[in-house]
């Protein structure tokens, strides 16, 4: 079974005879609130499986290194063992969420140009925000290290955002997170999925995303499987 | 007597014959805690108004551009009209204050580069922290501007801190404000003094700045006017 390295708000990781390598178990949970809200959501562990590795077979068709090595059962998989970096990269397309709070924006105003901000991953510190300027005075990550992971998200964003499209959904932000390899090499790791970013239908522009639950708008698990779905159809191919 | 344009915490500003010039008052006023904590101290304003006159006319003898025109009296100064960028643009030489409780680091440590952070000047919001691509997001400041505005904060690091380190004092860090006259030029404006920087004693490690009232540390009156000795001996002049 390995030994539990990392128990978090919605995988487990696990370590496995290889010792680059490591088994993610994706958990039927959800948080918000930094903690203060959590419950079991029925099918949230599979469905976020299944569209994280979809859309991470996609990034790594198109050129981006992931921690991703293979899918192992609805719940699992295994994926390269990296030092994460402690910085949540996200990337604003529209406005919503704290951007809109925390600078009294409406939300689902487009940005021109996308906005790019970090959070320190510190549950003591609740998550807060940090610069590039900050981040190199703590010590948890190199200037060189910042521009590849922002160019990476760059095209993250370049490649998501016209598939979502096609599939019916605006990607209003999304998270990414960061690990070195034992070389040092920096690869994209942890995962996507409407956990980690904002899908606005198209159409209607309901959420399509863990908004869902964060603002009690109905249950989440059709909604994901509704993404995946759409996903799905998109790619013509089924990720089971 | 001219028209009052702004109320600020520490500050009156009055418009003058001059529609290109503006009267600034010091007034004997402490806020902290974004205006939660409120006191008069009788002789702040023109300690305040003394210490910040003299900074700005050295670093404008070493070529950096300022907002002031001439102290008039103990309390007042005719300063040029710009228009304010709403950033304070923070630079830190030594962890203290919100970068320490923010980020969980002890005061005290210092940065092998000085840290460039910036807060949105606005009270509604709480003056949240913000960066570089929120700001342009905004549209509150150009790329170009904040790329000149950083430019002059190292400037103005590099002559303060050999300035205060003379007298006995060291820059912990410190907040400036810019302005864009009519053609767009941006200059430093606001003031330089104990209100928007750290200074601790050399020696003692002692609070010379701000957080003595802060931190209810004592009487701030003495310890400005300290700091205005100790620099009125090193630039070997009296402002009055």
């Amino acid at each position: 079974m390995g030994e539990l390295i990392y128990a978090g708000k919605a995988k487990q990781m696990w370590t496995t005879d290889d010792d680059q390598v490591l088994r993610v178990v994706y958990m039927d949970q959800a948080t918000a609130l930094n903690g203060k809200k959590k419950d079991q959501i029925k099918g949230k562990g599979p469905v976020n499986n299944a569209i994280s590795t979809l859309i991470f077979r996609y990034l790594m068709k198109h050129g981006i290194e992931t921690c991703l090595l293979e899918k192992t059962s609805a719940t699992e998989q295994l994926v390269r063992r990296v030092q994460i970096i402690p910085l949540e990269m996200i990337t604003r397309n529209v406005a919503a969420g704290h951007f809109a709070t925390r600078f009294g924006v409406e939300e689902g105003k487009p940005f021109s140009t996308p906005v790019e901000e970090m959070c320190l991953k510190s549950d003591e510190l609740d998550d807060p925000a940090i610069n590039a300027s900050q981040a190199e005075a703590l010590g948890v990550v190199t200037a060189a290290e910042l521009d590849q992971m922002w160019a990476i998200s760059r095209k993250v964003d370049q490649l998501l955002a016209p598939l979502f499209k096609q599939a019916g959904l605006e990607l209003i932000d999304f998270k990414l997170e960061f690990g070195r390899l034992p070389n040092g090499h920096v690869i994209l790791a942890d995962e996507f999925s409407p956990d980690n970013c904002r899908l606005w239908d198209a159409k209607t522009r309901h959420h399509m995303d863990k908004d869902v639950y964060r603002r009690d708008l109905g249950d989440l698990t059709p909604v994901y499987e509704e993404v995946l779905a759409r996903l799905q159809q998109v790619l013509g191919q089924e990720e089971k």
